[in-house]
């Protein structure tokens, strides 16, 4: 592991990273083409929260949280902490001690590969908090990682600067690269799903709205009147 | 996998249904014989929904949800959808759009054996869903399933028009045949627990209330007065 | 299995026990050594609920919660029901009945490496419960097992009068034996975690307060002034 | 539960069925329609081990093994035995004498939504059992289930009497009903898979051999010659 | 944790760990009363070994195997590597280098709550192995631990001495203080199997030779002669 | 997701990819400093096995094993074919049709996110195949993917051309402009373990051949004589 820590990083437009948390975590991996979703593992903490940030990234060693103390000191307004282990850790690497150390730097939440804790803490003080679970087991400070660099978190590669969009569905990222064109591409799904919820209201069906009827039967689906005598013994 | 939509199927009564839902989950399950629930993984993804209604089946390939835009079509008022995949699957398979179209149909819930999305609009909604995951992860509409057809959730076999009761307990299923009488054996062990509960707030003792405390020592529990100084040497 | 229920038990001060209830979970954990804290998913049913108690242990085999019955008529008022299996089971062992009953009892809560149901219920009457699972499924009453014996709950040997502490963080265990001690350090850890908070609001950093930056620097980390232009090409 | 045990069942034709399990699971399952298939998380406990046979079903309460004495003694020769439980158990359900006792009923296997044991002595005595586990945790004779009624095992309905073919790739279901029918559907796919080899080991390409060359680009996929430079940096 | 490494540790008399590795661990586990049994997660990584032995526990950080050296050179004759952490940790705590030096101590084999590495070394050494898993990941020496003192591991509260007995069908504890009334229940239960095995090879039926065949009408099991017609209707 | 399959792909050299691959997973995944290793769930499907090779990688839809029929005709001699899923998936995309088109192209293996089958065959064949599952259950073709572009793999990311080193530990990636400089190192290491295990051999002790024993004692471990009568009693 190379042991540093990267000072800066370049980051998207604020404005930009601001309407994207707007947009919402479905819409936006839906925009970007169905990608960049954080496994379902990841779960929100503080259920109702939803926010869009900079990736600051943190690489620690399983049970050893102290390279977030490192990267906090990083930390800009509007970023998110990310945090990724070198193997598998549920310990509660975050609390509300942390907590406040990001909200003092103007930080905005933290997407955890591993536990969190102080949960009710980060409640009361509406700090939103992703996790892979909820944990009280503390960790150690003797192994240092590195701030900063590529990580791995839910089940995808973050990239420091990464867009990254969290709600009660869970996290997505976005290339910052391509934050703009993403936040285009959303705006335009919820234009269309918003279409689409009015149609739906007046009696519309999704098939006639996506124009799928057809291919359906195009590829053998055959309707049945029904009803069938289904037998109904069982264990 | 047989490329088949049946249109109509065969449902308990209304009344029955309904009454049902008001039983709760667990009364249900312990009336009909401790049998019909499924998996704890299939979790309540709106707290403190409670409904009953008939099933509407959806078979999908993984990562699919074409079939369900068949299905919804297909529900009508006091309907649950239920969704089973050939194999397991995580992806959010249903979200706000197809809610809206499901109320409009008049359905009143959704079961997923995959995962659900959009679930803070779900949330405010009101829509209640129960799944195995909560995820963004979007699907594909590629490959034709099945609807109304016998299927797997939450491991247990599903027959259309089956009574799904689902509450934050998780989620039962009483085949059609036997609501009238589940019923009425829910209604009975409602009055029993009822008569239980206030023996209980009277000093009342659960072995006495049961009749177990004898049965207890012939199986050969013997007391012991202690207390035993029992070794606190842990790690 | 020794088929024993053991009528009582010896407990830690109940001040103390009070007390530590207040710390809160993470708190206690780091002030026993970071010791004690049961496996994360042993969740808690109640959101917002905190406790502290001594352990009626109940030691039941799968899918059988005969023994409940026993522990509860041996339960004293601020006991903590503690229940483990002699092998692997997530149905739903306790639920409203129960819960009444212990509540007669004075009993504040129940830590269950099982299944919990009536869980809305639960929730209603404000009777906290932490569970490796929420599930309907019933339970037998066949098997004899044991009360106030040592058993395992949530991946931690667990004996007869531990002070049980549970939050929304999960639970940890203290031996009634180091209850005073453990909650002196644990008001020690509070006092000096207080400190820090305000150390932070002031623009304190936590590398400093802990006095860790010279450590870091010895074991190698590196600081770079960045950005690095890292490649966003991803699947 | 009904607490029932059926003595005789229907069978698929004998030879039928010897003839399934020289198929092999993947072609079976592949030759009725990718169905049938158990979840993978049912495991060979003897490597190398094939057989296929009629299910003699059993439905236990966790922990519990009672049933399988029961089943046993209604085994004919050429069936597999197949156990379910009510909830899900991890626990030893099966080891060399059940096994001695299947033998001299002319029993060819055991499939176990459970745990086994005696793993070892059952590798010797070339005794197959697929399993969801291996553990030699005991089980009791306390609750009376089920024999030859519908039940759940690897994510399936058994129904008496099916064909259960499995290998080291798992189990498949086959309908006794269907048997004939899926047998010959296997014939033709093991045909077709072995033209298909030869065609390889000649040089063909498989997109060739399955006429799926046009299709791959009519859906979008678009060749680049390359090689990309692709990045390298990673934690 | 407390940071201390016990020299040395009480054992049971060498013959009675010897007798009752050849017992096997589901004879020793039955033979103790059902109890004493890991988690069927710690499986064995070199197929047919059958081991039994002293246990020197080692208590490590996640990650971390530094104390695996410490203890190692406390190990004599007969002795079992036996380790646990103070979270969960799936790394590569093991290899064949601490083989090595466990065999030169005359050590018989290493039971892990983690992983293991170096698989197919250990498997050419013919030195036993049982994990949690089998991973490559490397570990720090950076967290000092202890050796010798009581120990989670496999499920298990696991006491310096314990009598250790694994083979394929996982793991067993004894207290060493019990080793030779457990050895004396053990040549009792093989005895009666064998009994039983003869008898069953004679045509006895297990119902009878348990005399359970009475118990189960009792407890309402009933016979049907069958068949009955079961549908085959499924998805 | 971008439908493109790249032709071409640049290769570490030929030489230094075999002579890594006789080095051994967790040799090399120490030598590049612990890095790269895949989570331990991605096991060997055929025991024994040892490979080393450029990764030619392929990324699919859940349950759309398409892309592998256009990656595998991509193949050059020397390669192994690495197969992501944009979300997981269990399904058996691999068996021994592909098998043998990977062997005709030259192709020396196969790592899956998703499970193999026919694994039999695949044994027998001597094909080496490393997975996260073992399943039955048939893909369809129906999702155009990608091929040669980075992917998710056991927890990694793959770049196409990644040297893929693969045995019974599991699976580790060397970007394939690090591996000469990783292969250097292994080299170094296997002579360091050489002579550690003569030395271990010869009476040494570990923590004297790696310079740790004092540390320890800094770090605060002390010894102490023992033994200590811990207490037994257990459940």
């Amino acid at each position: 592991m190379n042991k540093v820590a990267i000072k800066t990083i370049e980051r998207a437009d604020g404005e930009v990273i601001k309407a994207l948390g707007k947009c919402g975590v479905a819409t936006v991996h839906e925009a970007q083409g169905r990608s960049g979703a954080m496994e379902p593992e990841i779960r929100a903490g503080v259920p109702g929260a939803a926010i869009a940030g900079s990736a600051i990234t943190v690489l620690c060693a399983p049970g050893d949280n102290w390279m977030l103390h490192v990267a906090i000191e990083l930390m800009e307004p509007g970023d998110v902490l990310v945090v990724g282990t070198t193997s598998r850790s549920l310990d509660g690497f975050f609390g509300d001690i942390l907590a406040e150390f990001v909200t003092q730097r103007g930080g905005v939440g933290a997407v955890l590969d591993t536990g969190a804790r102080d949960i009710r803490d980060l409640r009361e003080q509406g700090f939103p908090v992703w996790s892979r679970a909820i944990s009280p087991q503390g960790t150690v400070k003797e192994t240092v990682g590195a701030v900063n660099v590529p990580i791995m978190c839910g089940g995808r590669l973050v990239i420091p600067g990464d867009v990254v969009v969290a709600d009660d569905d869970g996290v997505v990222l976005v290339p910052r690269q391509h934050a703009a064109d993403v936040l285009d591409a959303s705006h335009q799904r919820i234009d269309k799903e918003e279409a689409m919820r009015t149609a739906i209201k007046q009696g519309g069906k999704t098939l006639d709205l996506l124009g799928l009827r057809e291919k359906l039967i195009e590829k053998g689906l055959r309707y049945d009147d029904g009803p069938i005598d289904w037998p109904f013994h069982r264990e």
